[in-house]
């Protein structure tokens, strides 16, 4: 089943620039699905997934159920470099990650942290660039739609245990800066290139844990296993992949992937240290079902929903592109703070077409914003006018 | 890594008898895990299943982490008929499941479900042979040890919706009778091979659901997609695969797997109507890990702990075979009355060798039985005493 945006749906049926346009990017998702899925991932779900390269893997719209977990074989995958061999993987407690920035660093290996203790969280994994697609302007990157995103119970080590393991922090850490252990290519400096990440401490060390565990298995290679940073409430690239290294540091990392990339700015203006990075999530929902057609009578509309970096509130459904709003049923149990949750309104629909959407609010009372500003990479696009769906009842 | 029983570990060392003993059954998993996985479930994990038959593989007991929810790859299996063939599931939303003791009956497809309401659950999924192993008497069927026994996430109608869609319940309907939909041998009376149970239609039509989602996706053929029942609380074989009947009866079905099976008595004696049917599941937990060797310091105990039919209130550990019990810490979110939860203790051991093993107890203030009295089957056993292992600390 393809999923046009409605608003390139409305650009599509304009004439022939519209068409022109939707031959470009009005299904963008459509048009990039042309490669087999990547070796690293090639257990997914060919069916639920959309391949736009080798690194950049997207759910089908359509492919979140209600569950409130995503399952792994449809899960996104977003690499910024190629995935370490599966030699990675085959001796996982043996990994080593150096802990720097306290008052006794050392390494420490997968096998020790497991004895430091254990916690158990739900979050939301999200990429940066997750409905790209989206925006108007023009934006390099993948086009990603609603599908750079999922919820996946991870377990491991709460960083702060840790911490208080090694003696505590160094004075003045601000920041906890991650560093992946994916290979560097040769003939680049390394800072341009190197996955090193960082983020405020006090989150860092109240709720960031060391996951060896997602969904009840290890960590699968593509995911960041043997050993991944789970910052909850942060945008994927903050939860670092096959972590090498965490230190506890005064500045940010000035690596090229945290000084100048994924900061927030005009389009057209270049990355800078003093733009806003991405880290805290927005509140966001969409829905899963229908997504084209539906029959006359009780139809169930599904869809996710998450606060972001607060709890998620509520959300609410229109199916009049957003004239009139009714509450939705939240789904399954609560599985927390950073968690997504599934939810369903039951609407009775007469034949016709309905522009349906869905908004969420957080427990700070933010609404889901109704338009995404443009930024210059097209970074989250969470407005709920673009984000709606047109559905034929017949 | 393998675990034997401490029982039988005992026997094991106690000479020439207990010798023969170990060979016949002390480790029957390791004994049984021969074969290739089945071709059903051939993309399940091999290192964390143990193959008994082509009906019946294992979930190793330390492949059960911490997240809560059990990973489809280790999740066991056991099938009383062969499944059936991949087109069962190619077009999902077309499969029919006919109604009885309704006042409006009628088939009904999975899409048409979909459309009268929707419900996600946390269920332990647990075979009523758990555990048969541990006991001392004879048993004939797989000698299960922890592994028959997952937690699930299902979505799918509430029974209760399907009911009320079409007129509510007949008069004096005592049961929700499900019937399989696998393909019976010829030859052989259906009434002896077919897979039909009957649970007590109030607790149907409070709890159960038709379930067409399991963590996230649709329920794999071998676990019974495209339709499942979800019978909350009770044993495995209540959640009937590829449901094709759900017929609200007068009485339980007459089918042998009801009739006389999944009954239980003492040992010897044979199935009847009058004994008590495998339905509502008991208090239970086991520790996962470390299952052989620790490091010496601090140790983290984990394990998986469920009230069964009611909610988990919580769980001790020890380390000394029983004499002294420590509360563990519940890990995660709460997914709810039905589902189990992970547990863990940090322990300080020194060098040595500790029994470990844990205690659950439930809401209504009932625990987790010392020692399970024999029945003819080998039903659940639940015994903390059995269910230990030795751990020697290094």
């Amino acid at each position: 089943m393809l999923t046009i945006p409605r608003r390139h749906f409305l650009v599509a049926v304009a004439g022939t620039a519209g068409a022109s346009a939707l031959s470009r990017s009005a299904n963008p998702a459509w048009a990039q699905d042309e490669g087999p899925l990547p070796e690293v991932v090639d257990w997914k779900d060919p069916d639920s997934t959309i391949v736009h390269t080798e690194f950049t893997v997207e759910t089908e719209r359509g492919a979140i159920g209600t569950s409130g977990i995503t399952s792994k074989d449809v899960l996104y995958l977003r690499n910024n470099l190629p995935s370490p061999d599966e030699d990675r993987v085959a001796d996982r407690d043996s990994w080593e990650v150096s802990i720097e920035g306290v008052r006794e660093p050392r390494s420490i290996t997968v096998g020790e942290l497991k004895d430091l203790g254990v916690e158990t969280v739900a979050t939301v994994l999200q990429c940066s660039g997750n409905g790209r697609g989206f925006f108007d302007h023009d934006t390099s990157g993948s086009q990603w739609l609603t599908g750079a995103a999922g919820n996946l119970l991870w377990s491991g080590v709460p960083v702060r245990n840790v911490v208080d393991a090694l003696g505590g922090l160094e004075d003045g850490r601000n920041f906890m800066t991650s560093t992946g252990g994916e290979t560097l290519p040769e003939g680049i400096d390394a800072k341009q290139v190197v996955v090193e990440r960082s983020v405020p401490v006090d989150h860092a060390v109240e709720h960031a844990i060391l996951a060896w565990e997602m969904n009840g298995e290890p960590v699968p290679r593509a995911h960041g296993g043997p050993l991944r940073v789970i910052v909850p409430g942060y945008y994927g690239i903050n939860n670092v992949k096959y972590v090498k290294r965490v230190s506890f540091t005064e500045e940010e990392s000035d690596a090229a992937i945290m000084r100048t990339g994924y900061r927030v700015r005009p389009v057209g203006v270049d990355g800078a240290p003093d733009q806003p990075s991405m880290w805290e999530m927005k509140v966001k929902s969409w829905v899963t079902r229908p997504l084209a057609e539906a029959g006359t009578g009780r139809v169930q509309i599904h869809g996710v929903a998450f606060g972001g970096f607060n709890a998620l509130d509520s959300v609410e459904v229109s199916t009049d592109g957003g004239d009139n709003w009714q509450q939705a049923r939240l789904l399954g149990p609560d599985l927390g703070r950073f968690s997504w949750r599934p939810f369903v309104l039951s609407a009775e629909l007469e034949p016709g077409t309905y522009t349906v959407t869905s908004r969420a609010t957080d427990a700070e009372g933010t609404v889901q914003e109704e338009v995404t500003a443009p930024n210059h990479r097209g970074y989250d696009y969470s407005g709920w006018r673009a984000l709606a769906v047109d559905v034929t009842v017949v």
